[in-house]
């Protein structure tokens, strides 16, 4: 029998201390008055219930759990743009806090059931009381839009244990073109938001001048 | 000079206990393995500045704040399905622990604005050290699709100071149709599921006995 | 089988609902610049091993636990000096959010092992997803030196199961007599320092009017 | 003027991070079963009122603030018995994910005032929006009973703006040696505690073979 607590107390502290860390980024843009591209920030240990199920059904031994099912540690942050996301990896590629083993960009190459994300999976050390390990942790980004739709999407999936019916996956499909719809129109938005901001900024400059 | 930290301790103290208590909500239906209708609970105390700020706008008088600006402490309970809404507000109907003295459903009459959300204000009894106090707290429902569109609202509100130019007035109005549309679909899919699982659990039920 | 999930949610919500109000207590002390009665504040539900183990020692039926075992949930609150739990008592008696059963001075009357705490009994209204229900919950006031010395002797009590040899039992007692000589000592000062508080502020006062 | 959130912000950052570390040591400690040297962990950005009267008393320019003052950011660590600083230290000692600038051991040596701690001046490295930046933080490693008097220590100190009347420094000094007495009482019962565990492990052994 697998001592499920001692494996997992390195991932549950590698996904504290991560979440801190991320906090920390949105807390310092808000800090220095500038749009932070971090709304919130989530994380979870995969309780064992999941593990081993996906263990089953990914065909994986239970001695290969830690490097192939990469997703025991996770950590999810949330943002409002779909620009967003683009700005968090680049943040997150500068740091020399742990490595990026892989990155996947299911926003440019959205999955057929139309789930959106970008995920990137991280080397991350760990001091735990036997010395220092490295983990593999899961980071997805998302705009709050596609994590409405991943949510629901996700509690259908465990409902019909991954088998959702033709009908409802449609539904579900032209859900998450809406979702998609939504994310561009906001992108739309934005970008007149900024020209409108740099217009005002003007005004006010010539303004005080006067 | 009004002693702010002094006015806004009671509210402070007011809404930790009531995330504390809804936040108990949602992890007792979790522990009993119902579905939850909630889904997150957030808090906060009104800035110094916007309530100056708001004070200016609907010409409050500072000793009129804590009777005539009504969120001055404001929780926020957020959920999947508009149906959940609901739900939630029967349990707060039920509570004795605080008294409503105003609801208002802005999910049947939606403001002209394109918001949505469910407001009650609460009048909570706080004890703080000078005794028990009972204050007003502005309790906010929502789905996480009317909460996704309310974010962007508020900061392009904030950014064009409540005058957004009527183009991106016509976006957002656009956007909240979408994000409506996006609730109503998760609604029917909602409706489906439950039917699903009731057909599920019979069959399951009639496997079970072979 | 019981469902100890179901039976001990509510604790755990008073538990957090109590460790917040008083947390709140220390907090407006401290907004209001006067010296806080109140150090720290914790709170835990027993672990369901504790309440079987005493549940056999005590000869309680399993099914009367709930009146029974007065300490499954349980709040502490530590102070700086003896005198500060006087203070603390009386802010608790004044509160109608809760119900005092009973009340053990355990500081006046310690018990032969050394232990000093003052103990209340409160019946706390929790609202649940099935309606209000009042439980008891163990509040324990203690000084940081009474903490420091009950908190070894737990975990002594714990390793030798109860059963303490009377050597080591014998310099426990004379340790708790040190904690009690300090305890008395900071008192000591404790008067001296406000004393010293007056004269000084009397000094600033005729300073002031030079 | 010095914009003192900007300064600040790494140090907050920082102490969040070693705050989540040090606890995790302490949770992996439990999780394993062994007795956890950490009893608890606390952690403070130092108030700007008392960066300025500091920099005042002890002549540091303001520029020169973040090399000078050492405990801008301070992490508190506490413990049961003396020797488990011995064993926090060399933990510490062991961790890569920081270096240790100076040590100070002022349990070994005393200060005049009574004063007992463990000192660590610490270079850690934040990740900030700005890039990695390596700041000094300040950690002491006591005693619960060393905590106890430094505590009452510090807030005479302040009270008397660190000029404590001799009467009531020799009250202090005696209190020291109490709380001295009790920290080696403690000492002696945990060597017979743990003499009295390997005997009984032993017996058991004995009793497990027949």
């Amino acid at each position: 029998m697998k001592d499920w607590d001692v494996m997992l107390t390195p991932y549950k502290q590698a996904v504290e201390e991560l979440k801190i860390k991320f906090k920390g980024v949105r807390d310092q843009y808000q800090m220095s008055s500038k749009q932070t591209p971090i709304e919130f920030v989530t994380g979870r240990v995969k309780p064992v219930s999941s593990i081993l199920e996906k263990a089953k059904r990914k065909n994986i031994p239970l001695n290969r759990l830690e490097e192939d099912m990469q997703d025991l540690g996770g950590v999810r942050i949330m943002c409002q743009f779909v620009e967003d996301i683009d700005t968090i990896v680049k943040i997150i590629q500068k740091r020399s806090d742990f490595e990026i083993e892989t990155e996947r960009d299911y926003i440019k190459h959205k999955k057929r059931s139309g789930y959106r994300s970008y995920h990137m999976i991280l080397r991350y050390p760990v001091h735990t009381i036997n010395g220092e390990k490295k983990i593999l942790i899961e980071l997805q980004i998302r705009t709050l839009a596609m994590n409405f739709w991943a949510t629901i999407e996700h509690s259908l999936q465990y409902k019909y244990s991954g088998m959702i019916p033709e009908e409802i996956e449609e539904r579900l499909a032209s859900a998450a073109e809406a979702a998609y719809q939504l994310d561009e129109e906001m992108s739309k938005i934005r970008g007149e938001v900024q020209e409108a901001q740099q217009i005002l900024s003007k005004k006010h400059g010539d303004n005080s001048r006067k």
